[in-house]
């Protein structure tokens, strides 16, 4: 009887069908973070709750959702809930860290919050940052392997991006004067500017005291494709409109001719909710917004650049810019799981089943082993059928039974599982068994 | 000024040159273990608390040692203390899968105890099990699998082995009609055979009311090596003994003329301390117990056969057989730290530096990387120097580089950061540039 024992709720397991493809996704996006410059690091998951409580504004909604805990010498600690709050944490304790620091992490964060699609209460982040460049070469870094992520991964992406210099600019120059509070308040409506309509998004604002017809300017600009808004801020006098166009142009200076370009969409209205953003900042769709068919409008990634945070953080009078981004690895999965709902997966390529030949069998499976061939072995004393059967649910492509006759002829013969063919080959002929396997 | 934040005790941060070794740990073990026809699974960290409560008969001070929470709904919770008890429950949960199912998890578990040299609060566990063989066919693998790890890992190992049900068998023979609480103490109090003195041994056995003279036939047995044991004891007519080995027997004919056997060493006493096995037990360590000449006696690894406590966690009128084997991340980069002190580690070959040619040089660093070259480039305005500064900082092998001059000759000039030699190629030659760092 199985004791009712059931996993928090926002938990899972995955079985290796799942786990199995997460694993590819990391390796995949591991090799790639490597290949740009990112180094690995680990920062520990349970943390000093004054620590968790530090960072951020909106820090009310998270100090709700973070797991709280005490150790048995009373010292109150939590559960991260990003990887943003260890890795700031990682850079203050050790103040002689060369820089830039490039690094990536990939683990677990909690948030005690509401559970629905793309929302777990444990779930996996894949973070990948740099403190201390300022240079957009940065970004283009960002956007450069982004398309090279996803493209081993077999997903056409779209990146939408912004900049949060420029974006403030427009909303200073066409709304007039108004508060930091309004400011924020704008950015963060601006946000759903696609997913809003009209209507909604005016009478949000008419809460804040900002008329209709103040908004119309506004709504014009952000319709704009990046030559045209160009054109039409050229004769502003906002610098931080300046900066952030000129940071838009030295992006593109950097992307021309490259295919990261062709995923890349300007859309000024894009803020990333999160308050820490200082500059660019960008968000990666699934091209077309479907997957197999169906509707997928979730975020699949995004990141942007955050130069005071680190700064304040550490406070020691020094500059810490800083520019990074997330991967979703519990998104993609989902993804990969639509696109190849029939694809089989099994970890290992051949199955040996001894029939009255177990010493055999188990040093044949070992010679494999030695030859660098996943193989595993039938350890029951089933019925051959039966045993047949585990190859088959296990999905292992080939199979091969070991009997006396076997032995003693020196041959054996490898079944295919999906064509339903065989193959004989020399009991010894380790090699030719290794070669018509991975074929 | 550093804010003063701490990491929890017990609990660390693992910065590049730390983590790319543990990283490379990881990938070793994951490749064996796949080889071994082990699938990944992954399971929460958090969990219920009535669930962690349940498992262990010395329940006493796992329950102290855990990591106690709630959530807003006030649910009682845990962090995991070990795999094993999630591995149960996943079980428990698919009362559908197929057996056997051999899985491997490499994740965190936590513990609130003391903190000493190889215990920390936080920390990863490599968990390797199968559910559904009897079969001794099972441990044999678990050797080969084992000595061909440590084997990638560049570690020597000794593997200490032993049956619980001889152990048990030997004791019960020698010490005569005791209780199975004066039977369990006895089989702790003997793993410590090796480590304490023969005269430690008799106080304490003489605490649980077994005088000296009962013990001389039991010491004596448990100083022979395999073949006089067998010998020695042949005339027994306790099951315990002769099932025990039987299964002993077993194991080394499915091992003969296995580079394992070469490695295993016949314990008598071993038992693992844990409660949980019921056949075969092993502890790995190093060879000769010593690591760059000093003396390492810790434990790096081990397992054994469980064949009650999923049964019993299950309870339904199944058999739940099963053996397992954790690998030690943390004791095994300790040891490879220990091997290779003077060893530099950077995850990229080649740095590159522009020098007033910032686009062009991003250029050129695409190139690499499509060309699938781990390369970064330098994106401060520093002087010269101070880039190379860095290169050298973070051991990058290669340095590039670019001014203007380059770019007009069409030429760039690698610096063999090691050797101080300098190797010139065409700034097209990609593949050559390629070819050349990774040799």
């Amino acid at each position: 009887m199985n004791k009712g024992f059931e996993n928090v709720k926002g938990t899972y397991d995955y079985l290796p069908e799942k786990q199995i493809i997460r694993e590819k996704i990391k390796t995949v996006l591991q090799s790639v973070f490597i290949k740009y410059g990112f180094a690995p690091v680990e920062t520990p998951i349970i943390c000093m709750y004054d620590l968790l409580a530090s960072k951020y504004s909106e820090g009310a909604d998270i100090l709700n959702e973070m797991y709280k805990l005490s150790d048995q010498g009373q010292r109150k600690l939590g559960l991260r809930y990003d990887l943003t709050i260890t890795f700031s944490k990682l850079i203050s304790s050790n103040p002689n860290i060369t820089l830039p620091f490039k690094r990536y992490e990939i683990g677990k964060v909690y948030r005690d919050g509401p559970v629905k699609l793309g929302r777990n209460r444990e779930f996996t982040q894949c973070d990948v940052d740099v403190v201390g460049v300022k240079s957009m070469m940065a970004e283009a870094e960002y956007m450069m392997m982004t398309t090279e992520a996803y493209k081993k991964l077999g997903i056409d992406i779209e990146i939408e991006f912004n900049n949060r210099k420029l974006l403030s600019g427009i909303i200073m120059m066409t709304l007039g004067n108004i508060s930091d509070d309004v400011l924020r308040k704008s950015i963060m409506l601006i946000d759903k500017f696609a997913k809003l309509t009209r209507k909604e998004l005016v009478v949000e604002f008419e809460k804040m005291g900002i008329s209709e017809d103040k908004l119309e300017e506004l709504f014009e600009i952000l319709n704009l494709d990046y030559g045209s808004l160009k054109e039409r801020l050229s004769k502003s006098d906002s610098e931080l409109i300046s900066e952030g166009l000129s940071e838009i142009d030295e992006l593109y200076a950097y992307l021309a001719g490259s295919k990261a370009l062709e995923n890349m969409k300007f859309a000024p209205y894009l803020a990333r909710g999160i308050d820490i953003y200082t500059g660019t900042v960008w968000e990666i769709f699934v091209k077309g917004r479907k997957v197999a068919n169906q509707d997928f409008n979730l975020s699949i990634g995004g990141g942007g650049r955050y130069d005071k945070i680190i700064t304040t953080f550490i406070d020691d009078g020094n500059e810490y810019p800083a520019v990074g981004m997330s991967f979703g690895l519990d998104v993609i999965y989902e993804i990969l799981v639509l696109k190849d709902t029939d694809k089989k997966v099994s970890t290992v390529d051949l199955y040996v089943i001894p029939f009255g030949t177990s010493v055999e069998s188990f040093n044949f499976v070992s010679k494999l082993r030695d030859a660098g061939v996943k193989v595993d072995i039938d350890k029951s004393d089933k019925k051959l059928k039966k045993s047949m059967n585990y190859a088959n649910k296990m999905n292992i492509p080939f199979v091969i039974v070991l009997g006396e006759d076997e032995v003693a002829s020196n041959t054996v013969k490898i079944k295919d599982m999906d064509a339903g063919t065989e193959s004989s080959f020399s009991l010894d002929d380790i090699e030719g068994i290794k070669k018509y396997i991975e074929n």
